[in-house]
């Protein structure tokens, strides 16, 4: 997966998709946003619209490399009731990216090391923590509180 | 039309039915909320929400009397995807209401003289507005500020 | 699992739980939906609401029987951060709820056929459609176009 | 109206307005939505945001060709509290689109058939459902149902 | 403040005010919240909605013990466009509060310690941790992560 | 403080920043959207989305000049889990704005004269109003009124 794969430059541009449905359902919007995942976009969201006439309705967003274009179109246009979508190039500012693993007392743990301009962070990635919950039959909250305690000191 | 009706009492009480769904469209929820403002609704609105599955979807809020109930809910299970919907009866504090007609330099405007217990306030009906709006073609808002100024010291 | 069983009733009473969260990410709200459709609620939501000094916030609700009322909020206070959950006995109006299995030309089908006083619907559900689309390699909105034009006359 | 013309390009490039509005009432938002679009524009929609200082607003986007723009920027800055509106040129992937009209049980039905490189589908349009479901006293839902059965085999 | 008191009961019950608002600015609404929680309002929130004739709008939501109701009420039909607020007496499950300061490296900091049947956890004060950064020039994300590792053990 | 400014110019272009953030809580957001702004950024809000997997999440949205946005992106990847901004250069078409002192009965009232190609209009600041309204103990929407009134024909 793309999100576990180390990342050297700090900048890079997309495209950004965007179309508004005041004809699909929210189980059909659920499984559009699943489908471009799978098809290799970045990111995929939608956000509650209103629309004339009085229509409630959504705007599906897809954040995806140029070469992935023509193939979310051919879904969208044949499995949703888009047609049209709008696109646009967008430049984007991004965090140099290292996946580390680390030992914890909940055992080894993937995470993410994360620098832009002498700027660090650490970031857990939210799966590792429910896979630990579920391992540990213990709180996401408190695991992730007691992780961030052990790491003090020895990243970022 | 019920809100152009004088009102004198204080407190009424009303039902709030409210559905959730997650397989209608905007277009089908837009007619919905048309159709039970019809049908004798007090009033009628949506919410944007999120379901589980990643599903976002619509709350449908409807206020009404407790007599308009059964006809709305036969609405709602013959001509919408809802197959279920909660109920509750709430109570409401109200302004009293008197419906006035005042003469401006637009012509005659109706307007709503509101009172609570010693709060007064005037409402202009947004579709007065328009109505002169239209007639005289200058902007809603320039009509607005013109007829406030005229009415200070003679209503409220 | 509850929504593949029949039911019977036309009316029920549900326990309709809400807290107002400023300081959970969206990551966490995910999973606490998720966790409690799994303890056994009946629904589970989430709305974009906005708070006092600028916050926007979620109010997460929980729809569920009056039993599953202390587990669920023994979740909530232990793995959120909510510290308080307004919780009211609603009422609803429910179509009744017969589980049938249909043959289509794709195979056979599981939907729901339902009925409320005189009037009737059907409803296929969602993963129902999911499940024939990957396995026929067919948008879902193409096969649940086909499927409802056979079952035309058939059911409903 | 332009919705109702055969398209045949596959690609167009369209202006998007956007203005964040913190001191407009839904009520101004909803005729500024409709004027836009009877002076021209190709769509326009509201979204709801949370502004500085606590103050939650609507973000108003139009969607035009670029010689309409002078009229709705006049639009807008007459009749609204706009005080500056964002705008770019963006592209735009299409469906070719070819009004037909079917016959079906319930009369002459018009309808869009749409293709985009070998995708095909049929979108009828909800105002068409509408006036059929008034003049036959049937629900939208079940009118469209039995259409979609109907066309099955006939167009897409 | 109330929400820096003890608390030691584990139920309570508040009014919940509701009103619908199509002729309110986001200015005025940020006010209007504003000003209820002063009034001793013990939350207030707005919720995006759409309303008939395709109006944009909000919710405007008060929770309050029943003394503050009057007074509310007042302010809300003298200062804001509200013409009828819906009210309902909820019930609310909240876990027990104590308020404690505690000694960290930042220096001493107030936080709730939080308990319901057995469960416990610990809150910051989001103010505390925005004084505390103000303080020592650093970001509130990384001198919460490291209250949170010296919390460790002393509370929770 | 910029927007108390007088702007001669009818157009210029800013630089649009988004992040989607779906691992920030309510408070944090706030705090960002208050901070950006404290840093020169015109405008910043955020957008309530729906985002992969189930996760409610936010987009967070800076409107800046384009030597501002060096330090906005410190800010957000040193203080908010950003990982990644996106940013586009946007035109503008704005009035142009000629800050006024005007008398009224209250006393003297900033407010800002506007003009675009001909089109005119008056915009009261709102925290003016509110700083009145604390002043003469009066109704902030009462006051607008009446100042409205007084400026019929003065400005505008
Ligand atoms: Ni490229
Ligand atoms: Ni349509
Ligand atoms: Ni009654
Ligand atoms: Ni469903
Ligand atoms: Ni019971
Ligand atoms: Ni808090
Ligand atoms: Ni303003
Ligand atoms: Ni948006
Ligand atoms: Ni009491
Ligand atoms: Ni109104
Ligand atoms: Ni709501
Ligand atoms: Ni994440």
């Amino acid at each position: 997966k793309l999100s576990s794969q180390n990342v050297v430059q700090t900048q890079d541009h997309v495209q950004l998709l965007e179309t508004n449905l005041d004809d699909i359902t929210g189980e059909q919007l659920g499984d559009a946003i699943s489908a471009v995942i799978e098809l290799g976009a970045k990111d995929a969201w939608s956000e509650p619209i209103m629309m004339k006439k009085g229509r409630p309705a959504y705007k599906l967003c897809v954040l995806l490399a140029s070469q992935q274009k023509e193939q979310v179109l051919e879904y969208l246009f044949s499995q949703t009731p888009a047609i049209g979508v709008r696109y646009q190039l967008i430049q984007r500012e991004i965090m140099q990216r290292q996946i580390k693993t680390v030992a914890t007392s909940f055992g080894k743990v993937q995470l993410k090391q994360l620098s832009y301009k002498g700027i660090t962070k650490v970031s857990l990635e939210h799966d590792e923590l429910l896979r630990l919950a579920a391992h540990w039959q213990r709180p996401v909250s408190k695991i992730e509180k007691k992780i961030l305690a052990e790491l003090q000191g020895k990243v970022n």
